[in-house]
């Protein structure tokens, strides 16, 4: 049931199942491979490799490292024509080929209005004005001598997923859910700029967060969610925040919609009534069935998905594998991650390990024995709400086909019984 | 009391405090930075920067991102002449500019024996033999068709602080702590893979571990640690390992010093003794002060650093400071960090927020008002088994001075009225 001389699409990688491989469950003839051939004594297989042999290369030959050669098809990607200009697009995460929860900052996605810049941090200001007793101007030294805090947080764009309203199957889930990261993120709680400015937090009900690119991007948020767990960060996964991610620094709002999570943060106002502006009035909004809109919809609701077998992947053996997934809430911790190979008519639950933390990325697994038939994969997550995450149609049911934001529908992916992987909608 | 002309080392890098910067608790007079000039309506400062105007970088500039071009002295440096060749060499991570808890992957610290190499996965095998039902060879497809986990935890070299013993003040923290790193790792237990060739796990009380570099580094690891936590690790922060860290496979043991977590991983051996290698008979002992030497103390016990302010940073204000550092245990959890700014008299205890994960960095902080007098910082971790962090005069009365591993002894930084911070011996 082997299939070697098969073209695979390039939207694939070597990753495990992919390709021709040795089913362990067979319990077939084992070969010897030359690294162990030493032990066995056979000449014609004593020729190691170079790599066993030789001296290799010395140790900082990338004071900064980088990845292997062999992982140059793993990268953020753009879709053509999504957008006028590439200053204004995305650049979509390989969720496909990753591993756990932590995004690492050179695979984490873009959004930006206007193209993104590397800012230099001595010159960089963050202005607290509005409704404060003391407006104040900090540098970067400023906000780095405050106490700080490093959490682990998704970030998720609200059109993550948006093209499946409307029946448009993206082929991958690089396209599917690729706008999407989990980092660990450093800086100073929101909280504390605002106390130090001395900010009236019960008349000024809200903040406006500015953007120093030439979108001046701005975004209304609550003075609660401000107050609670929001940072102005500076750090991500243990060093600098990269410049197309907001250098030298930008707002996190955890659970939120990364519209908000305002990238080269040089201002926050605090004021008494939303700003209404263009990125919150004109864009970001769900068009309801009745034409009217939904506003300030900026929680990620619970949400998970297949990474792996997902959308342009396909399984060459029958067998053994580990179906491999991400789930996710804005509201808290996942509680539960069930699996269906049938269409949503079975469920098994995931195991999920590794640290379970709030508004994170959480990893689950489950073993699936594939016996060549066509099948239906689906993932379905619960967040510690008991919010479970809904059907396509029970979202449509209520919101119509006109969203572009917010779908945190149920992803099915169907396997054929060529092994191809491919997307495809289920009510 | 700013030093605005100074001149600062080179190893110092331009965070938080080391430069002049408003003391936020003066509550002077505030610039308006040009970023909010706008709503000043002031013609003189309404130039807004490049940045702020115009159409910047497009998405996918870099497929796979790259730190800021200001960031570039933020790097793993080598010490020279610490070996002979850089192939068998270190390079250590720069903790002084260093956030929160997971290293990025490009700045994880490297230890060789015979330098690096780029391996082909499709070309790589694994071998599980000796007191085995089934001695098997795994291609890197098989592995990852297995069940996997995600696990965060440190690592750190054996000879970390190895300097310290014998009163050499190494300046930095890069070079006195450098060679540790905290990474999500992706892969199969090893307890998975011994079942699946039916080791025997009673007589066979050890495992060998083999890498194929040209070192052919091998080490014992006692049976009951292969079937708990040890794991077969292809991914490191949400991607493959990195060639310098064991691309495509390295064996990971959590809690155990680094060389154990064999890199390149090809060969795993069960059988009823130790093998005694050259790797943990010569190298990777500890000499005591009768003359013999310990084999086999692998484990890394609780252990802590301040991070900033550290050595070879300056302190150019009086004022608020955020005293960050990372603590960790090779037994578990860290359960408290306590803080020291008299050398030891007086001790508080650190805040630590963000995940505490059984042996994984934790981070701490700490807030601190500098009075500008000469201060001496340390801090002490406390782990979940109570262990207590000893002093260097501590481990020195048992363990004497002729060591080179397993220094876990309280950091000492001293604070001079110039601000300048420096390593010191304290007993």
């Amino acid at each position: 049931m082997t299939r070697a001389g098969r073209i695979l699409p390039a939207v694939e990688d070597r990753r495990g199942f992919l390709r021709k491989s040795l089913a362990l469950a067979s319990g077939g003839a084992v070969a010897i491979a030359a690294s162990g051939a030493r032990a066995q004594g056979d000449p014609a297989i004593l020729k190691l490799p170079a790599h066993s042999t030789g001296l290799g290369q010395p140790v900082a030959a990338h004071p900064y490292g980088l990845p292997s050669e062999y992982e140059k098809n793993l990268q953020r990607r753009e879709s053509p024509g999504l957008t006028r200009v590439s200053q204004a697009s995305v650049s979509f995460a390989p969720l496909q080929g990753m591993f756990g929860i932590i995004t690492p900052s050179g695979l984490h996605f873009e959004r930006h209005h206007q193209g993104w810049w590397d800012i230099d941090p001595r010159q960089h200001r963050l202005m607290l004005m509005g409704m404060v007793r003391q407006p104040k101007v900090y540098t970067m030294d400023d906000l780095m001598r405050l106490p700080s805090v490093s959490r682990i947080h998704f970030i998720e764009c609200g059109a993550n997923s948006g093209m499946e309203w409307n029946n448009v199957s993206v082929p991958t889930v690089q396209y599917t859910h690729g706008m999407l990261a989990c980092c660990e993120f450093t800086g100073v709680r929101l909280a504390t700029l605002l106390e130090d400015c001395g900010a009236d937090t019960k008349k000024g009900r809200y903040v406006l967060a500015e953007g120093a690119d030439g979108s001046g991007l701005t975004r209304t948020i609550a003075m609660e969610r401000a107050l609670d767990d929001a940072i102005v960060a500076w750090g991500m996964n243990g060093e600098m925040l990269r410049p197309e991610n907001g250098y030298p620094l930008r707002l996190v709002v955890p659970g939120v919609q990364g519209v908000s999570w305002v990238k080269w943060l040089r201002r926050i106002e605090v004021g008494d009534q939303p700003w209404y502006t263009r990125e919150e009035t004109l864009h970001y909004i769900d068009l309801m069935p009745d034409g009217r809109h939904r506003q300030f919809t900026s929680i990620q609701e619970c949400k998970s998905v297949i990474t792996s077998p997902s959308g342009g992947q396909t399984l060459l053996d029958k067998g053994h594998y580990n179906v491999s997934g991400l789930a996710w809430s804005g509201r808290g911790r996942i509680r539960r991650v069930d699996v269906s190979f049938d269409g949503g008519r079975n469920w098994r639950t995931a195991r999920i390990e590794g640290p379970v933390l709030s508004k994170a990325l959480t990893r689950f697994n489950i073993s699936w024995t594939w016996d060549g038939a066509p099948a239906i994969l689906q993932s379905r997550a619960i967040d510690e709400t008991g919010y479970v995450q809904p059907k396509i149609a029970q979202l449509r049911a209520i919101r119509g086909t006109r969203s572009i934001y917010h779908n945190n529908a149920i992803q099915s992916w169907r396997v054929a019984a060529s092994g191809e992987v491919g997307n495809v909608q289920m009510d």
